[in-house]
């Protein structure tokens, strides 16, 4: 170590949840309505990779995010950088003078944000566990913090089957994360995401969540009745590897939180036609092969995330090629991640669904659930 | 009348719901699991029409709809017709011989079925009041036997704003629909609908409805909790012609009957994009112009059904042409029903809003709230 700089390089995962976030009861310190519970992804394919200089010859903190200048004043980086700091301070984990040095943060993404996955969620899983790496927190708990970056970047924090808690504390102490079960425990669910093309302007999740929590009637059912009742069955789910159980869960709830989004005044609309599609296609797939092979799950966006058994990934891209055509149906860059070894032509299989015009698809990723932060330096 | 033979011809209105019915708690019956609430459409611009026959020679009873025959065993009309038939027999209100005369029943719309339109309500409203009239039960409650034919046709009983209350008897005999306020207590309520063009299959709304009483958990809610706190708030809406307040209700109400088609499973879905985009615009609209105009609802389909006051229909109209551009906008076959006259050309003053490709829309209704059935032979 040059006694006058320190470097940390880490990168952290990003997570799909099954049981979805949406409303604050806190929107300073971000504090949910209701436990969530997610799959965090393998950062093979998906990641959030950055590094982290303290200097004491640096006259300024600097915060480079793919490739441009963020302003380092922005308020959830500060909360993020102030309570590490504070905790680090508070535990004399590392030297008092490393805590006064300015940082020069580089972060990027693997993946591009036209993919309309919730970069924010790596994003400060990745800043927070990197903070923590520098400041030698190494075995503390930095959920919470990672939380007040963004929402569900505390269950980045984890790898494997991650639920949020709520909590019940006013300043949020016990709104953390921890891990249901770890990805060995179900190391062949897979997850393919189709990216779907859309231009639509829509509404942010911030304020997207914020005017349901005033307006909608419904999210009040959701939160105490369906959510507690949920989170209880996919944990079960998880814990039996029971994939039917946790497919309808899955697609229960992303449909109701999509529901919540329309009983929310004005609506916010987030699935386009595309994603309605996907999901009558999916049940119509599931009927037809007689058994739940696929769980179609949307955020705040019409990409489709589907989780799936290794087994069944071949075949259900098959089934997903045929609907979606798309001129580069069997490139690398089509179909990215995990590759997959294509069979013989079964074209007439699937003959009786109708085709979608080509190239309504942008590409899909192939991944799988995956552990949680690590340092790569 | 000529001693063997007896005529009757009637009409009778669509009705558009303001608290939509969605679930029944008896399915054979058709009785509901909440209350809703419709405005009754002008007979002059949408209706069906129905004369029937009653013959001392016919052999065969006969139901000719839209110039096609249908089966006359088909379980719905023949609830009606024996209905009808017991209760003109139990009261004695016509000549035994007369009720053991075969019929000839004619039924047409004046509106194509393409047109999205729920024709059963007014269809069996016309087949019901039309028997009544046969039968001379002309002052008796039939809108418990035309709900028997199709839930929604109640409503269309009675004329301008109509309550259909579930009723909590098993058999049934107090679910019925009363007049909340007549068409004449707010004639300057006008209607326009837009009719999107769209290929995709539906869920058609007796299985959607099952399927949501069955599997939605966000249905409890709404029955028990919003639906009663909106019916009390529409119906002083309509009391008091507080446009502002019908409308915000009213949108609401068709934004909560979607969220609970999605929180079904499978999920029933009705709206597509564009029905999403004239939400989109007509709360942009609302808010530019400064106060509430215009109320959007929409059915098991992606038509939208506006309430607007009669003087904004022009500046409405204008906004809407502005948006979905049509080669034939200012013809009476694009725009039907009430004439809309034009002034001069004011092009400019939507042209913020980006507009949509041309011909979205198939062609636009303009109606007003009307009168119940009515004999017009």
């Amino acid at each position: 170590m040059d006694s006058t700089q320190l470097s940390v390089t880490c990168i952290a995962p990003v997570n799909i949840a099954v049981i979805k976030y949406w409303g604050k009861r806190n929107e300073s310190l971000i504090l949910p309505i209701n436990d969530s519970l997610s799959v965090t992804l393998s950062t093979a394919d998906l990641c959030s990779k950055t590094k982290i200089i303290a200097d004491a010859k640096f006259t300024d903190n600097v915060m480079i995010l793919n490739g441009k200048e963020e302003n380092f004043e922005n308020e959830r980086i500060q909360r993020c950088v102030k309570e590490i700091k504070a905790r680090a301070a508070e535990l004399g984990s590392c030297p008092k003078e490393l805590l006064e040095w300015k940082i020069h943060i580089e972060s990027e993404n693997n993946f591009p944000t036209a993919a309309g996955l919730a970069s924010s969620a790596s994003g400060y899983a990745c800043l927070v566990y990197s903070l923590a790496q520098l400041y030698d927190l190494k075995k503390q708990e930095i959920s919470d913090i990672a939380r007040m970056g963004s929402g569900s970047a505390c269950r980045s924090i984890y790898g494997g089957f991650v639920q949020w808690q709520k909590g019940i504390q006013l300043d949020g102490k016990d709104s953390i994360a921890f891990q249901v079960a770890p990805a060995s425990h179900w190391p062949d669910l897979h997850v393919l995401i189709l990216v779907v093309n859309d231009s639509k302007k829509k509404i942010g999740s911030t304020s997207g969540m914020a005017r349901s929590v005033v307006t909608s009637e419904l999210i009040k059912y959701r939160v105490e009745k369906c959510v507690p009742q949920r989170i209880h069955s996919m944990t079960q789910a998880i814990k039996d590897r029971d994939f039917s159980k946790f497919a309808e869960v899955t697609m229960k709830d992303s449909n109701q939180f999509h529901a919540i989004c329309l009983d929310t005044f004005p609506p916010c609309v987030y699935m386009n036609d595309v994603s309605h599609e996907i999901v009558n296609y999916i049940h119509e797939f599931n009927r037809t092969e007689g058994e739940t092979k696929v769980a179609y799950t949307f955020d705040a966006g019409p990409n489709a995330c589907l989780y799936l058994l290794e087994k069944n990934v071949k075949r259900v891209l098959s089934f997903v090629n045929h609907i979606f055509p798309n001129d580069n149906q069997k490139s690398a860059e089509y179909v990215r991640g995990i590759p997959v070894e294509y069979e013989s032509e079964d074209v007439n299989e699937f003959q009786n669904y109708p085709q979608y015009e080509k190239n309504t698809l942008k590409y899909i990723i192939h991944t799988k659930v995956g552990e949680g932060p690590s340092r790569v330096d």
